[in-house]
């Protein structure tokens, strides 16, 4: 069980890996970001991107995944205030497969509330060794009791 | 159609609305952040929250959603490099209705390909009057031919 205590700036944790398919890009797209490039194959073939890609927000999701499967889960978690300099590196296409990693940057304990912390964290989706995602987010912690 | 060209400094465009139920915040979060307070009512009504919460990646894809429907779907939308301050300001729970709103911040064409744009733009969601999401985002854009 990970507390706010037991995370050290400048500690980086591998993640695991998921791999991407075609429907999934597709099927997560068609609900939340019907952007024919992110549809259709066909039409997305004569795009800039030369063929389906998935969206941003499910790369996003896929990362969420491995840091909560990674992290969070076993964890005293409370949520997130926000993130900042989330970047779309390069696009991410059916089978591509995603490896995850996250960086603490700073931890620091809250001022209001004593049973919690705030962490700032850097996370990275690498796909063949580059990265397509990356984003700097909070996240609040419960101290160890 | 909408390119890159029709977008003016500080035009509000109002989005649509969602309804998030239960069973959707449920199914999202099962797949992609599965932290108990976003799939176990039972023990999110002992969290922080009070109760269950979407995952704040839902909600920022349901926001996307407006967005695609509102804007995107009929314009010269390709795709986005990324974006800043995203900011969970407010729990998203079942049954909320969410209200979406874009702002366009800034528009300026692209120095090295004379074909698109480059639109910076706020996207909020409102639920009751009160903001819960709020981020600031790329967008790229085909330029009128």
């Amino acid at each position: 069980m990970r507390y706010f205590d037991d995370f050290v700036p400048d500690e980086t944790i591998q993640l695991g890996q998921v791999r991407v398919s075609e429907a999934e890009i597709v099927e997560f797209a068609r609900r939340y970001d019907p952007q024919y490039f992110h549809v259709d194959a066909e039409r997305a073939s004569a795009s800039i991107y030369g063929g389906l890609i998935a969206s941003g927000w499910h790369t996003a999701a896929l990362c969420m995944r491995l840091l909560v499967d990674g992290v969070f889960a076993d964890s005293a978690a409370m949520g997130s205030p926000g993130l900042d300099e989330l970047r779309w590196l390069g696009p991410v296409r059916p089978d591509d497969v995603l490896v995850g990693r996250m960086t603490v940057l700073e931890a620091r304990p809250s001022r209001s509330k004593p049973d919690r912390g705030i962490v700032r964290f850097r996370a990275e989706l690498d796909q063949r060794g580059e990265t397509v995602l990356r984003f700097v987010a909070l996240g609040m912690f419960g101290r160890r009791p």
